[in-house]
């Protein structure tokens, strides 16, 4: 099975939610319509959707409804993207003008909401309170978690128990709410229902770690960025907790100091990549995210083994898959 | 009757929502709560509560959930509040600090999607459909509506038909939301949840009309503001579009160029202070207010004539209450 086994086996549903998310975006408003189109027609690899699409169908549902509460979700999604993007000043996205570069902050703003409140719309529609209540536990978490890691910017205090906290509220959260929602669609016993959501929020912290992973340590010909931008802005991640587990106390003084005070010049990032490689931080974080990756497939055996199954565990490592 | 009179009838149910708003703030993130808890001890009239709380007990509604739902229109309310204060980058509110200009964009930005997500779950605990959809389709419009007013910014085109647009989207519809909401609750006909839908909607445009009035022609005494901030933010409403209906030509045109090119010096604010002067703009403008509140009027009057009734009735002449 390799990733395209994967998503042939719902290429008419991840159709059928591209057009779902355009179809929605029925304003009066005519420029609320172009900020959404120009934000959905930029991509995106619809993870959600693909995750909550194949829950539902290894729990036997393939009705409509997955499309469209993958619509919803992806909508939350997009809402959270386009307000952190204006909160970082970010000026690109997925290797395009961000909405606020092109759109401004204020119209991205509301933009954000107006997809938040069609979101609301379509799940009351849906009209399942046990998915409403998942949902908004879901964007209130987020919302949460993105406070959190705002007060914890360059706070060298960090623990490894905040660290996870932020990655369960800013990743893990949406993909054990979509896994989640497959199983209620899927109408399978409770027990079924809770492995599904920790399938995807192990999955999510995992997913989330590797990123992490890849922002100090990542290969920029393969990531297509330049590292430390997490330093840059101040993010500690699995990397930097690891290495400050790991190196001694002067060099710990050190990169608490270029953390608080002095952020990311070339010759503070190379020294911090320097003692990453000299303790082998990359191999020592992969060990993290493994056993995350490991919870997770274990979060699946209960379940049949059909071919959605096999699915749902070979994303589980493709996920964080990396160059060894 | 006078406005205390109105105000003791529902003093209990006040002080519950106070309570609700406040008991509801109960994010394990401290700064969440720390910003909601500013934003609401800084005060606010809580006139939707009010609105909602006396159409139930008009309907022969007198149980809890009117405070519940109550609270969820303030959280809808405030999140609104906190994105707009950034967005105009508005440094006081109430005659307090701004939470932007305490706390900083970013976290006033998430506060608000955090009241957003947070609302949501109380109307999902409600477990109403309808209401959910009414306050669903409300926040969609409110978005929409900001939007749509700043695209329309110093838009001297502007119609009648837009500015009503924008009024409706920005006040009108939560007001409304809030007196169906009270008729749901009291399970009335359907009939009568549209007269009180109505006397919402009418009432929320007379109120933000007689708002747009007091901003250019109000006694700056009373008002506290210097008149003009409207006009300095390009803002296009009832009395310059009363004026531009009125004035002859050159005068509209200088008002234009005014608006689009020069914004509001002392110079230009006093021409257009006379123009409106000498075309009568302010009683111009108050008759189509009157217009508003009459029909919002009218629509009581379908429901039995009990004290509830009597305070809509006199709050919907109090909301437009001017110095004659």
């Amino acid at each position: 099975m390799n990733i395209n086994d994967v998503l042939e086996l719902v290429t008419d549903e991840r159709e059928a939610v591209e057009k779902n998310l355009i179809d929605n975006l029925d304003s009066d408003v005519e420029m609320v319509n172009k900020v959404a189109s120009y934000v959905f027609e930029s991509g995106g690899k619809r993870l959600r959707p693909v995750f909550m699409i194949l829950s539902a169908l290894m729990c036997g549902y393939d009705g409509e409804r997955s499309i469209k509460l993958s619509g919803v979700v992806e909508y939350i999604h997009t809402a959270t993207l386009l307000h952190d993007d204006v909160i970082d000043g970010a000026l690109y996205r997925r290797g395009k003008k961000s909405a606020n570069n092109i759109f401004g902050n204020d119209i991205t703003v509301l933009c954000g909401d107006f997809l938040y409140s069609r979101a609301f719309m379509n799940l009351v529609k849906d009209g399942n309170c046990d998915i409403q209540m998942i949902l908004a536990v879901a964007a209130a978490t987020m919302s949460e978690g993105e406070v959190f890691q705002l007060i914890k910017t360059a706070d060298v205090k960090i623990t490894m128990e905040d660290y996870l906290k932020i990655i369960n509220s800013k990743t893990a959260v949406l993909f054990s709410s979509c896994c989640e929602i497959g199983a209620i669609l899927g109408e399978v016993s409770e027990e079924k229902q809770k492995a599904l959501a920790t399938f995807g929020r192990t999955l999510g912290i995992a997913f989330q770690m590797a990123d992490d992973i890849l922002d100090y340590l990542g290969d920029p010909e393969k990531t297509g960025k330049k590292p430390g931008t997490d330093l840059n802005e101040g993010k500690i991640t699995l990397p930097v907790i690891t290495l400050l587990e790991n190196a001694t106390d002067a060099e710990c003084k050190r990169v608490r100091d270029i953390i608080v005070d002095e952020r990311a010049t070339d010759e503070n990032l190379n020294y911090i990549l320097e003692l990453m490689h000299r303790y082998d931080i990359k191999a020592k974080s992969e060990l993290v995210v493994d056993k995350y990756i490991q919870e997770s497939k274990q979060s699946l055996e209960l379940f049949e083994n059909n071919k959605y199954r096999a699915a749902l565990d070979f994303l589980a490592d493709y996920m964080v898959a990396r160059e060894k």
